[in-house]
């Protein structure tokens, strides 16, 4: 039986590989399991620094770190004073994109799905506002009232009707970054998306990328995110769940938008 | 009661800008009508080669050549060897786009709407391939056939089906140049595109354009179609319509897929 995959921190116990050695603590893709063998590390990264929670090498310091970095960074070039919208923006991923985007000089406006996670949003990360959409009868509204002058850049992790009701309030050379869809990935039938036309007369880039093409920038965000967390400037949230027992109900809760923040997996 | 405004080409009759002489020729954007008074000439742009047919500063030498040329060359960015495709492809842009992919040493595949323009495509554009879509029951198989590599440049005329189609063919790192979306344009509610998702694994790039963003390039580009229409290399097929009259007849054959190449209305 092929083990699940997925992000994860372990310390090597043994390595015939010249880059690793017994005790070494590396962070990257390896199994659901409480050991792996690893025979092609291609994504195995050594942790340098552990005056931080280890278990930030699944998150601000990791896969999520990256992708938050690269999509807003890299994908988008944000300007300061630019408007920038992240949905799923308590999560993994966006609760970094609204820090980065605060760091670079941007308004930032999340969305997530319920009260707890817009004040997370509003009160810990530093987003100047947030909404909870599943109180949004009218999207478009709702986006309207959040950003009265458009949006210049959109972090887009929920696809279908949120991406519709953006696409109407881009404002001209709107860049879009387009990380995840979690709204459509159970859907027999993807919603449709209606309002791409808008792409032509604003001249919107809708981008698709993958952290996996970022690597090469990792000591460049190092360098940036571990001062920002050593002094305050960026800060993480977590939801963790106990013993790899839990680990699929975890998962599927990602689906329904159960979990508050990051959500990992304590094995070991 | 305004007029309608369209691209034309006219003769300067009289003028106070310094620019605009009498008996100089232009072409940019004015009115459906015998006479026009413009008043701000922003796109006003004089004709200086007069051994080619005027009609083409309508078409090939007008905005339809400034939007083949900046959507491919400057959006796409297509390297010799890749595959491009092109929809609505024997109109007034499309034609352009299939012989600007072939200068640049691109296979080149087309679609259209009727047996005739198919002929075309292959015969006197010079795209590799060319499909009637409208004979093609499943869009992606024609896809498939015509792209078993996959597609790294889409010159997108149409939206609708023919996008999601054209998403599920498209390779690494493809861009797509979003130009119109014609098919959409007279329907109450626009079709969904539902295979968005593709961008993200695939890091597609779809990016809308106005060649009005790229007339600072029209001596440029003129350098490399005067000499390319002189020496036969690049051909233009119109579609003329005698008298104002016929312009609105004209106009509504747009969307049904009536017109074979640039339609235009010949004036006086």
């Amino acid at each position: 039986m092929q083990p699940i995959n997925g992000y994860g921190v372990a310390k090597v116990l043994d390595s015939t590989h010249p880059n690793y050695a017994k005790d070494d603590l590396v962070w990257g893709f390896t199994g659901w399991e409480e050991y792996s063998l690893v025979t092609a590390p291609q994504i195995l990264i050594k942790i340098q620094h552990t005056d931080v929670p280890l278990s930030y090498y699944t998150g601000i310091l990791g896969m999520p770190g990256v992708t938050a970095y690269a999509g807003l960074y890299e994908v988008c070039s944000p300007k300061k004073g630019e408007y920038v919208y992240v949905s799923a923006a308590s999560g993994a991923v966006g609760q970094l994109v609204g820090q980065f985007a605060k760091l670079a000089g941007c308004y930032v406006v999340g969305s997530a799905g319920s009260k707890e996670k817009v004040d997370l949003l509003k009160n810990k990360f530093g987003f100047d506002d947030a909404f909870n959409y599943k109180e949004e009868p009218d999207l478009d509204a709702a986006l309207k009232r959040c950003f009265p002058q458009g949006i210049d850049i959109y972090f887009e992790n929920v696809g279908g009707k949120m991406l519709d009701a953006v696409l109407l309030n881009m404002r001209l050379r709107g860049r879009i970054a387009v990380c995840g869809m979690i709204s459509q990935y159970n859907l027999e039938k993807p919603e449709g998306v209606h309002n791409l036309e808008q792409l032509i007369g604003k001249r919107i880039r809708l981008e698709g990328f993958l952290a996996g093409d970022y690597y090469h920038l990792y000591p460049k965000f190092l360098e940036l995110v571990i001062p920002a967390i050593r002094e305050g400037k960026m800060v993480y949230v977590e939801d963790i769940a106990e013993g790899l027992e839990n680990a699929p109900a975890a998962l599927v809760g990602l689906f329904t938008g159960r979990n508050v923040g990051k959500q990992l997996v304590a094995v070991a």
